[in-house]
């Protein structure tokens, strides 16, 4: 985890945000997620930001692990509601209010309607946005429209950030700040040169350089995620072992499709990258 | 809790099963479910058999809960999958294998896709009845259908029976073997009597008792599980507490509700079982 | 088609339901729809009830169908809800309030949330049953203890129904009046004791039948339903052609294994029937 | 409706589309579709493309239709299928490819997961592709990243179009190539305006245009899509009429709100186009 968080941060990420989806938060107790919390601000030592995600069924699970992840040292976190029984609006609004009055950190709100099963509604987000602790929300829903309505009732300043499930460049034209991406943690640079594109506003550029890093997302989406960066982390040399069983391992043969899909992908951003924006690195 | 445990054996049921859906294991700790098992083995001090819930995302997270509840002397458990990604049968089949070799206690499967995000396919539920450990199915689908399936390809042995969400009765006609019922806890003799008359093979005079216990099912369906039962146990004096937040506390004006129907309830109950059927008693 | 009514009444059925969803009405043109009900009103030549389907996403297309189908001489019909958008309960009330203020038939309200996307609750349910023209429900839900809430609060009279996802028995048991069955074309004389065992009350005989006649419920419910029956009743020499595309027609190894269950199911039946309960028939 | 479509070809529109979602296609007989086809394509005169709707959920009724609409002078046209059985991909794939063989017009396929029960998936949507007649995707479901991966895995030359529920400047920005959508039946010239923009590749300008018109988009999602569009057709002058009962029609207030956003939105959008991009307009 050390050796990946200085990998990244040599690569030029802006920020360090374990225990989400991807990182297997929901299958965690709560004594390893305190040791990824540990692992990764031993590691960035304050060269960037670390926004942990916080993830419980309860206001009381939720305040702890914040107060947790502060006294560990991050600067913001990544907060989830999980449920099993079904909540209102009010109910989930009740949640994300008292952990913002409890914890003395910026939050990212995280919805995914994918894996979650409460689903914030955009007035509810538009509200939630007002409480000057809530800072942007990370959407994995994969629709674009909910993120230009949310960029415009939205209070000034609360930022809109686009999970993997988005097209990146079309979250940052419509006025989004940031990427929180899975695959960013194995296509780092190419990743960073994106949003570097975007910020620079050549859009163009930026759709032909997404098309080119597109194909790895279409794997990784249809894969199990967890399962998809490991193996991608293991053709760069790093140990991270198997998915948190009964996720089930990725078979051989899917990993030589992603080992594949990651060299061809690389190879054709650089060739891009190289001959027809080579002033774009930061 | 110790005194509510009492309360039941006192009332006549034939087992304590905490930490299901209303007992909201979802949301305790497991330092808070490995004490709410000690209450319960403590309280019944060997007079029922005590089966409580395990419930967990990973398959370690599983077995050492379940070692836990054989350790704080369960005679078996109610096992459950969570899950936060979608998984295969191949995977939901791995878990409950795993745990089953793993743990040294009747398991009853629990199936809730109200609530749960994984369900078992009844083929996968054949397969799994064929492990030595696995005693039963506690299905919560309301589909009732599904249950004569499985009574019919489930190995010989492997009991059925019935959550809250099915009749009762037509789960016993079927060839059920029990009722794990959260209304159960508060309608506890009425519950007792339904049961004796279903394996009396006194249908008629079952499903009409049934009829009359199942005004309060429908309050049980329409509310919060938790908040329903926490209200009708604070009307016979117990002190449950409010549902774990974000979980909403009931409003006064649907306690009182739950009141007037747990009122009219009994009342009905106890005529009907008066009149008709005196001689029923165990 | 005619044939095929004249085979069934001389089989004991007690009424005549084309056009329901195993029916193919979804499919049909209006034209086609008419023909069917001709076919089958000329066929029972008043001998028993003849209930064809009405189904439309509008309230004027509904009111034609069910115009027409009085017009042919229909002795109820039953009505379904079809959508393309979503629809309130309001909306829902008024379309059947409205075909049921236009038709000078009574109606059963049909409710499949298999198949149909609008569904209706037990509130609305129980408010229409209180119109005069509203003479029961069929329902395909498969949730039995909907059944029971209905049966307890529709007005008195109002006829509950067992669709084929249900098990007939445990509607009986709960005050059910009928069984609108798919697999009652083809297990004909089977599913008329059945319905004979529930009015005599002789539950424990019922369900010893229903488990019997169960296996081909399963086989109907885990193919297209119209392609089983079809199927089925061309292993009894009628030639009901293949579903309409672009529903498959069944493989041909799905074809021996529903006459081979078919074959069994019947032989079974009649050795149960035979020796238990001879004195069954009518 | 000659006379609407006489209005939006002089507002400069590139194409007819009706008997789409918003036109309730799937609420009018086949009757009532073929008139709404005649009066187009009249009104067209063979000015700008018509593309109508066909919709059915037989291979049978939409190659009836699809004969029907060629006959009437239909320059393409836009087929969907309806379902009421669950189908496979075989199935959904057997439907389009009949379709396209036995008719002589270009098909825009439409896939909205919101209101048909078939999707189809992405490798269907490729595969289908290939076909000579299949012009395009008209696609509804609002995850822009499919269409990515559409625009990269299709054929060569077949159109990806934006319905509605996406956000069009993201469309066109990952190469799509035009926009269905019934909010451009009254910001009919703002819409010429974006889509000039966008094949200007003015992404920055387009986005800001797009932003004043997604108020709008936002209403119509909110509604009922015809209900809004025939209410804001109304404060233009037209008599749609109201949506086919059983849906609703807007309450006066539900009007004066579209009514108020679509006055607003008019005049944000001069203001913008005025000062900003005089010299944009065609």
């Amino acid at each position: 985890m050390r050796r990946l968080c200085e990998h990244l941060i040599g690569q030029g990420v802006n920020g360090l945000t374990p225990l989400g989806s991807t990182g297997e938060c929901a299958y965690l107790s709560i004594e390893d997620r305190c040791k990824v919390v540990q692992a990764v601000v031993d590691a960035s030592n304050g060269r960037v930001p670390v926004v942990p995600g916080v993830f419980s069924r309860s206001v009381k699970g939720a305040i702890d692990q914040a107060r947790a992840v502060q006294r560990l040292g991050a600067d913001g976190m990544v907060l989830t509601l999980d449920s099993y029984f079904p909540l209102s609006q009010t109910a989930v609004r009740d949640y994300f209010l008292r952990v913002a009055d409890a914890a003395d950190l910026p939050i990212i709100i995280y919805t995914n309607p994918n894996f979650q099963k409460v689903d914030l509604g955009i007035d509810l987000i538009v509200e939630l946005s007002r409480h000057p602790r809530m800072a942007g929300i990370k959407d994995a829903s994969g629709k674009t429209g909910r993120l230009l309505s949310l960029s415009m009732q939205c209070r000034e300043g609360f930022g809109i950030y686009a999970a993997s499930a988005h097209i990146g460049v079309n979250v940052m034209l419509l006025g989004g700040v940031g990427l929180f991406a899975g695959p960013a943690c194995v296509l780092t640079p190419e990743n960073v040169r994106l949003y570097e594109l975007c910020q620079a506003m050549r859009w163009d550029e930026a759709m032909a350089l997404q098309k080119i890093l597109w194909r790895f997302s279409e794997a990784f989406a249809s894969y199990n995620l967890a399962a998809c960066v490991k193996a991608a982390l293991e053709h760069d040399g790093f140990t991270p072992g198997n998915p948190i069983a009964p996720q089930p391992r990725l078979a051989d043969e899917a990993k030589q499709t992603i080992w594949k899909i990651l060299d061809e992908v690389r190879m054709e951003a650089r060739t891009y990258l190289d001959s027809v924006i080579g002033g774009v690195a930061s």
